[in-house]
């Protein structure tokens, strides 16, 4: 089947995956669970052979001389495979949306009308390393009754199809296609070009990975993307606030993780509170060797503070995503200006005020244009399994279709279902 | 200011549209409802005002040799006007929609996720001839919170510019500013290009006009279209079925209206009721002048009637569009052929099954793929009024975010809000 030539290979695929989605979209829930809980049970069992081809991928990386961080992210270890597991088994246990019906009314004319939610029908992804995604893009599929097209990274290649092959025997067993989930055997880039440009198969393309892979396929899809660009988060500390509560959440926003998306970037203080807040928070990031791209007057402010690593800020330093131990801290005059900073600077993915004043927070939410707004809590909350959603497929910055954490719901779509008793038109 | 290069000027409009994007979307719902009753009123007060400014484009349009019905599509008539009024009335009326919050959910964390609905940010709207598409597509941009960049087409360029400049100064009287709603003063392909492709400042490109015209946005925008390509519907008509509500309802989807997307260009019919069902629709149809493209069978049973407008449909008719007194036939085995023919053959439009068995209806609604599936009615019914959204921007055939008739909500979008009480992540 590889030795086609690229563009009639994505065509195969694309017709397989098409003619599978029709199947999968009527599927009954039981055997979608079915699929999902064997799935569990195949990379349970199969932990040792899932090392054997992990390791193939794990030496040919480190042979390219990889950086260790990237290898990491390569390894299949007991503890990932089992996060796969459970992640199959607890979406197994959540309820089907498919089908369900939302909204029907009867109209003036007598029919009554509502949205059905239905399969968005295919999709592709396309993804870097971690050999897991796999398994995250498999089981939501088959959830959401989709059929997908997994592409990922030559360097992960032998896990990803040691993993694709379980997902293969766990649909079969169900009495499911095999073709529901189809991983790409070539990992050139034409591939990405053949796959992104297929509307008549393929409904939406997820690309996870870095900034320019993303704008490439957003650039030349031909199909719609559900896509992610940067994560630079803000934490807006008001006046009034609870001081122990921000120094707290700021805290946590910047340094639980510096790598996620939804770590902040960012740090903006209301003048009213600086002098109070910025140096108990510059205690803590100077303790945990968090480097503060500074402006002049939280230069002045942090100035005192033995070992802190301060940097004249850039206007470059209030676009930038870091995740890395690095923040940007800007005084600002109160809440109109954070609002305005935010929404010239941010990425639109997640910012945060901390407040104790209610018209302020309501005002926030309102009027930042972001994928999540957040009062009184930490960036890094924003998670498809921290909001509830079960599983999360990526996390959109888009404002179309899917905004946010994507889970099951942003596979789907909505159709109107119209019933009547013969009324006609006049 | 339309002395500009095509491309300054475009980028121009663009960031005055963002700017008031800014300020519509945190405009209160009484302000917006301001705006729209005043135009309701400017409009009624205009009428003779705005036939001296039709009646240039009529002139024009006449010297050029245009089609009588492409003239009459012109005509701001003051029925026309009255039309437009009522519209923005009714939307004035309607509840706001934009900043309703749904689904808030406390999580483990102690975090309550929900999402707000808001406004979309900048539309742009490409359409041809009609003049009216300008009061309607501002209408709900106000409605909405939204700011808007209308480009018409040259043929309608001075009626346009006079309905824009009564929407402006409805704009200024409520409050609002002008640049919410702008009209493109230049109507060159140029400028549709430019419009196409300014992600900064475009959320999403809704075009209404030809095929081709379509087609070539779909294949050119960088940013999201939502749009619609053929009305390519079916009426199957199932055994077993009530024959005499078949017969209304067949006849209502095809002969009520030609020329709507949404007329009937397909008539399926299962085979056990084809030998009644068929001569007495055929009838209808000969009697009708319309013409009928038929497979084998339906040509059998078809072929006494007197009078009747007989051809051999081919391939090609499975697919066409007709907007016209046309209507392909095919005799199919039942429902399973008909689901079948319909997701290969129609543009997933809408689809309806007229029958009296529970099953086949459930079975339909689920598996035909279209925009909307109905049962026992007359597809002519798929219309953003008669599925009561109040006013409708256009009917999708997309499967992204809207699909079938859109109103305000498919110019909104949802944003988390996550509100805390100092929740950290672990």
């Amino acid at each position: 089947m590889n030795d086609l030539p690229v563009g009639e290979y994505a065509q195969l695929l694309g017709a397989q995956a098409k003619a599978a989605s029709a199947l999968m979209a009527r599927a009954p829930t039981a055997t979608k669970n079915k699929a999902l809980r064997t799935l569990t049970q195949l990379l349970r069992a199969n932990v040792a052979q899932l090392a054997v081809d992990n390791a193939l991928d794990i030496a040919r990386a480190q042979a390219a001389g990889l950086a260790a961080p990237m290898v990491d992210r390569l390894k299949l270890t007991p503890q990932v495979i089992e996060t796969c597991a459970l992640g199959c088994e607890q979406l197994a246990a959540m309820p089907d949306v498919i089908g369900e019906i939302i909204g029907m009314k009867q109209q003036p004319s007598g029919i009554r009308v509502g949205q059905m939610r239905v399969p968005i029908g295919v999709f592709g992804m396309i993804f870097e390393s971690r050999p897991n995604v796999t398994i995250e893009a498999a089981s939501l599929s088959i959830k959401s009754g989709n059929a997908c097209i997994l592409r990922g990274g030559s360097e992960a290649i032998a896990s990803n199809q040691a993993l694709a092959r379980l997902v293969q025997q766990a649909l079969v067993e169900a009495g499911l296609p095999a073709e529901a989930v189809q991983l790409v055997q070539i990992t050139d880039r034409e591939m990405v070009g053949a796959l992104i440009t297929m509307p008549q198969y393929v409904d939406v393309i997820i690309p996870r990975g870095g900034k320019g892979l993303i704008e490439r396929i957003s650039r030349d899809a031909r199909v719609p993307v559900i896509k992610h660009l940067d994560g630079n988060c803000h934490v807006y500390v008001d006046d009034p606030c609870d001081l122990a509560m921000a120094v707290t959440v700021a805290d946590n926003a910047k340094t639980q993780k510096y790598s996620p998306c939804n770590a902040a970037e960012g740090l903006l203080v209301a003048r009213g509170v600086a002098a109070t807040f910025l140096p108990l928070i510059g205690r803590i990031f100077a303790d945990k060797g968090v480097e503060m791209r500074v402006c002049p007057q939280a230069q002045a402010l942090l100035q005192p503070l033995a070992g802190a690593k301060l940097v004249s800020a850039t206007e470059a330093d209030w676009y930038e995503e870091y995740l890395a131990p690095i923040i940007s801290i800007k005084v600002v005059d109160g809440l109109s200006e954070a609002i305005a900073h935010i929404n010239q600077y941010s990425s639109h993915h997640t910012d945060a005020i901390l407040t104790t004043d209610h018209m302020h927070a309501q005002r926030f939410v309102r009027e930042v244009d972001s994928a999540s707004v957040m009062v009184n809590t930490s960036t890094r909350f924003a998670d498809g399994f921290e909001y509830g959603l079960g599983a999360e497929i990526g996390i959109s910055t888009d404002k179309f279709h899917a905004r946010g954490p994507v889970g099951i719901e942003g596979l789907t779509s909505l159709k109107y279902v119209v019933l009547g008793d013969g009324e006609v038109r006049s």
